[in-house]
């Protein structure tokens, strides 16, 4: 027998298949062997170091079977494939023809009564006892008579699959493993903010206090993970002023990133942002308000860190001595120090990076955010990830790898629950549709989970700096609605900052990464509660909390984008339609699958904005839809499949 | 570094990839690292034991890398991939950046002086003294002065990459296996004829001598593979009579599938077609014709086989103690015992079967058409081609099994040379299209070798039997030029046979399978010519020799079908259009990739038909065609590429 083509599987079995708890794990494999004999098949999963279960798999077309698990615990599951001939189905169905052809069965009957009488020897009980009564059935002289009620019985065969003989019974080669993560790998809304700039009156430096203090605004909009650049002390040497000037000002706050200074490195709170009280504290009221902290973990040194002077072995020296600053040739990063990981004493060296999460998990932390994995050693990832999952399976790691597909992707087989990805340069309706089928509908979605960013502190892309408020809210829709993960850093989002260092740059003018901000959080303009509404439709609807059921149908206009998403049951269907053009009223006939969706062709059906709140009648497949930026430039429909009738009327029949 | 994704790999590497002598193995895999370091990636390869061989692969886009190499001998190869960090490389690419933007490189000089010193210590003789030279070159005082010039000359990047530090290089971690066969398990015209049907004169029985007097008959329609239905005695018991009647007459000859009379079985010769002096005599004369012998292998016997009597182990027993004949219920076929493999002495039948092959690989068989090998164990097949292979590399099986697609694909994979196929059933140009490119355009043609048969003793095809001559022609051109490899079996083929049993069959009315017939070769209605053109343009051109450049291209009429092979250096392109209509004259436009064949936009180009002879200027990419069945169904066109104008005249300038 053979048993090969199985889904999901990674690079031959290498990497783990993700999932979060109580997600299904549909396997499928091809099954055949080389005869025209009856095959049975089982899928065999088991967490951690348990016992096998058994899932029997169905055969569909073409020799592809197919079985289904469900996973209900953090952690690692495996599964494999083992199917058999079945001898005794293969009896039954010919008996039937034989039987069904008038043929005589005598010896047929015998054959079979051997066989049961094989199965009595694996039976125990009162199987055994039932599998008893039907050896003596069949060989009852009188049994030839009897032969359609023989065929008819269900018993039989039903008892006889459990007790199937697996003495030739062929196993798949490989066990195929499983990360099992909590729901938050899965669906999340992030929010990214520098504390720095968190102090509620203009000219402080904020304090982890001042972010306390501003939870209730981050909860208010809808987000699950607050996510804070480096809280690290801030090296001084080479320090980088306002706009990245290469001179800084005595002034000047430096970059959270250029990590560590005289007061510590990635083990110590910057003084000016408080103690690791008041750490524990923001963890804590950030856990009553549902939101998780997230962390940034950036591997990498100012010249003041305290592992240049205690470690220099760790960096790689130049001929004259001195230690290699970080370099992307002609630019030189001189307020950076990157590690070599090729260091003679790199065990010593990963351990201690490895420490570094350990001690933000000492002090609460769940989910990281690595900064620039991709210019680490992936051995190293897979290491340091697989050992700390291992004993900690609740902690999640984002991968901020803006680089080449298959290294982000390959980060993700290593073991990164979430990444960034290209979104915020997808634009076009084609962009979009290609980009987000190849990371939701191919076995990249396996692996990989994308996590939608509209902004991030170092890329404000060009859609925002000349497209306005409806720019903003037409990528908030998009990342909300395309990704269960999404995340934006504010308040430059919500407070709709556009305007970049420089003509063709995609750095903020005045970045918080280089100074400090004031942010008056009551503007009106602001689209906090835009936000927080679609966050709450994102809440409220399990169609929106994963992207495999992800689907683009056709609009008859490219500035129009539509698609759906689908809860596990398949009950609830959302569909998206987004003006991705900013500037104009768009609109187009939009084709709906109502078959897949369900919906009776003969019959209006509601589509409910759960956005503009308006409701709409629709009727057949094609429906027109018209979208002006400058109101709301998208619609987040609920399908509502039935429209009351005449029919449903209570006097009507 | 990571490799993965390598094309061709069959299964993750368990089953090796096919060629034959001649051919070019193209490998592609995605490499990259952890880093913006340049990377060399090396395809190596061996011949069985020999040491390994190198072959630089190059970066296409996308991470994605291509090297090839070319297999010489018949035999087993195996290939697999090397990659690392290339820190010279890596250093010039960035030296030259730095003295791009002016920067001083003082320190850079050294850095790469040290990388060349290292280089020394790997290289021997002139070239240890060149890099030597550059050490003192990058050392010189005087050296920053002249940096533009280092960067320019390549005798530095070349001997480098020669001499590159493989400390950290990462291989693949499989070895993946190519079997390399010689030209004709690619390329092959085969004819099948029953012996006992060879007879000159009506009413006699045919002999192998018969057979060797009909030679030139099949040499002259161009044939190179002569395949004999099995030569053996035939059984007597439940002997079946003319159209399959269950009960023979006295003078019925049985089917020769029902191997085994007193005479002998899979080692013998039936009395009435000769001796092995005789069998010996029809190999080499078959040889001097440019012809190979191929023999049927049927592993099944007649009651009346020897093995019966001897081995009765062999065989499978009913309750009664009777042995249990073919069936597929309600279907009985007594006169047919299968083998069972999982016998006890499984060993001992095996072991026998196979050398039911060396026995006539001793007689001079090198070429051998399996019956229904789905029916036997896939691990009996890899067993016993693998062990034949290894001794007899040139012998070639072809699979007889028309069952379900994955299993045709499996045997494939376990080392049958060439397949039967569905061309049989496939009549549209949907059909033919979608059939066609799955087996020689995704990575199903780097293990299975379609054969395409339009008719065969057990399949007169619907086609044939309504369409008439004009169908006959059509299926024996897309058969011979779709497929590098295809066959017939006449004469029921050239003399076109339509007639089935009964309507609705698929059988031939008193077909030769049960009875003897006699055929007057020289009717004047023989398609005997046709088919010789047909195989002659196959024989002067190289790009029908394989299936790999098979290409389908638009014509805006269903009933006609066009496509293009060839040959492997891109300079003969044949295009093939064949009306599928049996009844009606067809025409439409043609759409070429003029581009893509070398064809300049400005310049018209000549069509010369091959089978017809005629020659059509055509011009840019879209063209007219018609095609009468009745006259002949189907252009052969050698594309020619100039037609000459004035600007080639010898006076023109």
């Amino acid at each position: 027998m053979v048993i090969e083509g199985v889904r999901p599987e990674i690079d031959c079995g290498r990497f783990a298949v993700k999932r979060t708890v109580g997600e299904n794990i549909r396997v499928e494999a091809d099954v055949f062997g080389d005869s025209h004999d009856v095959l049975s098949a089982m899928l065999l999963y088991r967490r951690g170091a348990d016992g096998w279960n058994e899932v029997p798999m169905e055969p569909l077309v073409n020799d592809r079977w197919r079985g289904e698990f469900r996973v209900t615990d953090v952690g690692k599951y495996v599964y494999t494939i083992a199917g058999w001939v079945d001898r005794f189905l293969t009896w039954h169905r010919d008996f039937k023809k034989r039987v069904a052809a008038a043929q005589k069965v005598g010896m047929d009957l015998e054959i079979g009564a051997r066989l049961v009488e094989a199965a009595v020897e694996r039976a125990a009980g009162d199987d055994a006892r039932r599998l008893s009564a039907w050896v003596r059935r069949l060989r009852d002289p009188e049994a030839a008579r009897h032969v359609e009620q023989i065929c008819e019985e269900a018993e039989l065969p039903e008892l006889m699959r459990r007790y199937a003989s697996r003495d030739f019974a062929t196993t798949y080669g490989r066990e195929l493993q499983v990360q099992v993560d909590r729901e938050r790998a899965r669906f999340s809304a992030w929010y990214e903010l520098f504390p720095r700039s968190a102090a509620e009156e203009p000219g402080r430096h904020g304090t982890l206090r001042d972010v306390e203090a501003r939870l209730p605004y981050v909860a208010g909009m809808g987000f699950d993970v607050l996510y804070l650049p480096p809280v690290h002390p801030v090296g001084l040497a080479h320090r980088k002023g306002k706009n990245n000037a290469v001179e800084a000002q005595p002034d000047d706050v430096g970059s959270p990133w250029a990590i560590g200074g005289k007061e510590g490195g990635h083990k110590a709170i910057h003084p000016d942002l408080g103690t690791f009280e008041d750490f524990e504290r923001l963890v804590s009221a950030a856990r009553r308000h549902g939101i998780e902290i997230a962390l940034d973990v950036a591997f990498q040194c100012s010249p003041d860190h305290p592992y240049v002077r205690e470690h220099p072995e760790w960096f790689r020296s130049r001929p004259d001595g001195t230690i290699q600053y970080a370099e992307n040739p002609p630019k030189k990063y001189q307020d950076i120090y990157p590690f070599d990981f090729e260091t003679d004493n790199w065990r010593e060296l990963w351990e201690e990076l490895q420490s570094v999460f350990l001690f933000w998990i000492g002090h609460g932390v769940r989910i990281f955010r690595v900064d620039n994995p991709h210019t680490k050693p992936f051995g190293f990832w897979q290491w340091c990830i697989g050992e700390i999952k291992d004993k900690h399976p609740d902690v999640l790691f984002l991968s901020e790898a803006f680089t080449r597909p298959k290294i982000m992707y390959q980060l993700a087989k290593l073991g990164f629950t979430q990444s960034y990805t290209y979104f915020a340069w997808r634009n076009t309706k084609a962009e979009l549709t290609e980009y987000l089928t190849e990371v939701t509908q191919t076995e990249v979605a396996d692996f990989f989970r994308p996590n939608l960013w509209p902004n991030t502190p170092d890329i404000l892309p060009e859609m925002l700096q000349v497209g306005g408020r409806a720019a903003f809210m037409m990528r908030f829709v998009l990342a909300a609605t395309l990704g269960a993960s999404y995340g934006i850093y504010g308040p430059p989002f919500e407070h709709c900052w556009s305007q970049p260092r420089e003509p063709g740059s995609e750095e903020y003018l005045n970045s918080e990464k280089y100074q400090i901000h004031h942010h008056n959080l009551a503007r009106p303009d602001s689209l906090k509660d835009f936000i927080a509404r679609v966050n709450r439709i994102r809440r409220e609807h399990a169609a929106l909390k994963s992207d495999h059921s992800l689907r683009f149908h056709p609009i008859d206009n490219d500035q129009l984008l539509c698609y759906s998403k689908r809860s596990d049951d398949g009950g609830e269907v959302l569909i998206v339609i987004v003006n991705l053009d900013p500037h104009h009223t768009q609109s187009g006939w939009v084709e709906l699958p109502l078959k897949e969706f369900g919906v009776p062709a003969e019959r209006a059906y509601q589509m409910h904005d759960l956005l503009g709140g308006g409701r709409f009648l629709w009727n057949g497949p094609k429906n027109f839809v018209q979208l002006d930026p400058h109101v709301v430039p998208a619609h987040i429909f609920r399908l509502r499949k039935q429209v009351r009738s005449e029919r449903d009327f209570e006097y009507f029949l």
